[in-house]
């Protein structure tokens, strides 16, 4: 058993990380900081851990050291008290955007002010343990993932890992999505009458997540449309790209069949019949599976490859904990067997 | 035509009071006030509206005298403006809560603090014309209705206007309802991924509504138990009660055909097949009628009587306008002709 | 007054034109039909129009002769039908997928079995009418629209009309669609548990729908992609294309505004605030309102064009009766003056 | 590690009760049958479980002995059948609604036919460990639960158990219940743009899971009211029931704070701030968790007591793992440890 504290633990990631920490069977938590719930009980937030948790929310300035310490704090502020903060434990996760990119120029293009911190970008290892596997189990600083992000890179990682495609063809990301993406504050929109029903495409272009993906695939050309649907959980990036000339069906196949067999938490689903025949996010919320899927006209070489996943989960904190299991030593699954539900 | 005007325009049931108006082939609209929205187009706020009305949210202090008057404030305010509004013009329609009683010890009672107008109860007749249509007729001052009174009052009319009920049993309505009873103002648990998929019976008793359906029915011993669920218009009323002994079907049946025949939004839904046979809320948005049906269990003399509406029609601007209708003395159902959508 | 028949008005479409000849100022609707129904009351089917008409369905073989007749049968029947249901009325609208396509060749790609009266596909006319208005006037014979091509088609419209195009790189529109478009026949995965909260990406490529657009476009190269989300009615195109080398965002516009003023159904949505900032689906129910905007990447001569529509008005009964008017020689907002609702 | 098998897996309770056989520390799943997908994976009839289990649905007649069998099977079947299915364990639990009377009088009058196997009725236990704890630990045969039925019992538990309620009134439960109710097999009112956003009271009164609330209370005025909601899972029953005279709010809390200490899987709710105040089922999905609360109101000795669960978890699959458990002597909260979502 080590000991892990939370650093920002009201919000919907932070709470999702507690839950996952509490069942997680080497893990001992130890606090939870929060500024805008300070001395209330965990449970008065996250209702779903009445009865499995007395902890409070308490103040981060009275943190003791632990041996892995998680960041959920709101975005823009982990970079301003990095230094602090990883005197407390010698392996930290932040799940925030703060250390997600490695190049300060690409950190300041996409979020429009300079890094506070940017000698520490590159201290930081990209938290998908899908792409940087190997890195993760020894690196001490590990950051989250944009959930955006982590379906589209992960929609399009087998055909990637296996250079099936073609660069010289622009890829684009229609990226669907459910409410609590948007965090655990209310805004207008975020009001039930005006959110209930929605189809919204609230970014056409310039994501901030699309530089994680550009990052990833090491190429620019990459656009990612973000569209709200009624859903709570899920993301579903459905992308469009060109595929290198000559390919059948059962190269794709046999790229996809690659991938899965690498990663614990990767399936493909691609069914000729019956009601789930596609990813689908609704039946992974809570869980850390990412569900991946296809379709290919070899005429004219364009794929439509599919990436469903929860996005707190995959997407922010059981990617996290995944990567902790990485950083220990551990199965990287454990604590993370939740398969989702059907029906949901 | 003649001239309307609208005094807080910018809340739900002030929008859709406006969308009635706009179509009413009687009535021209000549000022919408809003403090939230000063000198925004209407339509930026009712996106429905877009292309319909090219007025913009004004103050009221520069209201203009019109024939008739429609106050949506939030509940209280206009208690301390109704002599100068009043003033505006010959009739007056309030949509809040502050006008809805007659006695002002049941307006402290219920609203925890004594009624700044209370001449005024006196003057104003209740807007619901299935329940004071020949007083409407001649009245200068008519209140709104409570969502969920007008959904009560309307599933016992048919009863209560026989003379059914046995008044030494006590009368309990289940009322669920949609999220826009709520008001267009947001709170942490409006938020969508709080408010989503909710069973919440955020009221066990006590809900100030309760006084219209004790006054509607002249007596004490009603209770009503609030539900929200997920949908954003839309209340029904499960109201248990007791009938006098010896009551056969086709007597009930009589009593609903007679309220129906009486009252032109008033539909029985009653079907032995089909997917509708009891009232749903569900196509009745942005329509006035109410759906009305019961079950009786002869034995126990018991009665399980159901009424539908749309909480911003006839539980809001729906039976506004209607009032307004007659008061002119037009047709009652002037402007209120859209019956709502299937599917929905 | 001139009377009109519906052919097939148990379905979702059928039962939407219902619902608006019944209210039109000049149609008496003189029977309806159904083969799932026969005898059955109209509003057993479609609830909403409950007290709206004691019109019963009746057999198509006893259909008398009328001024307008509807075919709103399943997909495939009509064509079969043709000859003898056109000796019924100078004029038919159909709103089908039997004759919208103008080539029995294309027809026959696209639906996968040669066209049953290739002959008439020529005497029809595409019943959209921003695209077709001035054939629609005079035609006899009109077709309706595929709910996903008409809002791919409006979301292109405005660039497409005004020249700025730039046909050397392909269309490609996500569209985003909800469960009334499946029909009122249900299915394993129209199933409430099933459905409720999906995001499916059902159809990649090839959806039939695509042959209307590129008829349309005049141009090959366009593919649409289907996603089911947790709505019943509205769609979303949400289309991505280049445009000629050399435009501002005044262009844009300028295209844009001239759509709107020439097209009563049109309505641009580009805000830059407040909650309602682009095209929404949500606030058409019941409306035949198409809301079109855009975002324009000039360095990328890239943009992303929104069309949003109710696929049962605009995508297919808003869009019949909005021809019948014009076919009529009357004004073609007749009839179709209900904006939505907000909220919704 | 003992073997179990499941009749009837294809169906919802059966789908859940795999996945939490699947995860059970103690238990191997040696097989599922299901009549509607012979020789299908299941994880194409519940996807969630892909790459979770390789099995294939089987034919009953092909079963082998086991350690504990259950049964799944559509409600009526398993009664024909329990003499040949009993040989293949020696433990057996029943989810259908077959074995869950003990009187064969109740059952022929609540299900309209005499049982086929009314001498079984006896010796099964009713499965809910919160009734017959101790009962369940030696027995052999144990049924499963009404999900409507265990709702409503749980919410009254408290009150009962302490001897609180008075019987001298009748008591009415109001029960809200999702989509999942009412299984996996589709119907014209389960199709999506029907079920969508609905509020239909389906069920006035004399719902058949009201024989198990009868039979748990040892009392015949009970009646239960179910209305259908926008949700998949989930069932709140509210209560409205008269305290016997004299009784404080402490007495009830007592009573309350006492269920919850003897029964892991019961949470007392009743919060005076926060969103989450009372018992709501939006949280419970996949949990074995029931939350209760009550709210009092002195004057009248009168109740409104609130008990939220999951109906395929506490309502079907959860219970009877947790009698397993019982059974096995085992902790009975093994293997049920999924806290639910937040949010969700």
């Amino acid at each position: 058993m080590i000991r892990a504290s939370i650093v920002g633990g009201s919000g919907y990631a932070g709470g999702e990380l507690l839950r996952l920490l509490l069942d997680h069977p080497q893990i001992e938590v130890t606090a939870v900081t929060s500024r805008r719930h300070p001395g209330e009980y965990v449970y008065q937030v996250h209702p779903n851990l009445r009865r499995r948790t007395s902890l409070k929310f308490g103040a981060a300035e009275r943190l003791e050291p632990v041996d892995v310490l998680f960041l959920a704090l709101p975005h823009g502020e982990a970079q301003h008290q990095i230094e602090s903060l990883a005197r407390l434990a010698p392996r930290v996760i932040d799940l925030s955007a703060d250390f997600r990119l490695r190049s300060p120029q690409a950190y300041e293009r996409w979020y429009g002010s300079p890094h506070a911190a940017p000698d520490w970008l590159g201290r930081f290892v990209y938290g998908l343990p899908e792409l940087e596997r190997e890195t993760i189990r020894t690196a001490p600083y590990v950051s989250g993932v944009g959930c955006n992000a982590a379906a589209t890179i992960l929609a399009l990682l087998p055909l990637a890992s296996a250079g099936l495609i073609d660069e010289a063809h622009p890829i684009l990301a229609e990226i669907k999505v459910g409410s609590s993406e948007g965090g655990a504050e209310g805004n207008p929109g975020s009001h039930h009458p005006e959110r209930s029903g929605v189809i919204r495409t609230f970014s056409a272009f310039g994501h901030r997540h699309t530089a994680e993906v550009i990052q990833a695939l090491g190429r620019e050309d990459v656009s990612l449309t973000m569209t709200s649907v009624d859903t709570v959980r899920g993301a579903l990036a459905t992308a469009h790209l060109t595929v290198r000339p000559g390919l059948t069906d059962k190269d794709l196949w046999q790229a996809y069949r690659q991938a899965s067999a690498s990663n614990p938490f990767l399936r493909v689903v691609k069914e000729a019949r019956g009601v789930y025949r596609v990813p689908e996010p609704k039946i992974l919320a809570g869980s850390n599976y990412a569900d991946l899927g296809f379709e290919y006209d070899a005429g004219r070489r364009y794929v439509v490859a599919m990436g469903a996943i929860d996005n707190l989960m995959k997407g922010a904190a059981g990617s996290a904990v995944q990567c902790m299991n990485l950083m220990q030593g551990w199965d990287e699954t454990l604590g993370l067997t939740f398969p989702g539900l059907h029906p949901a």
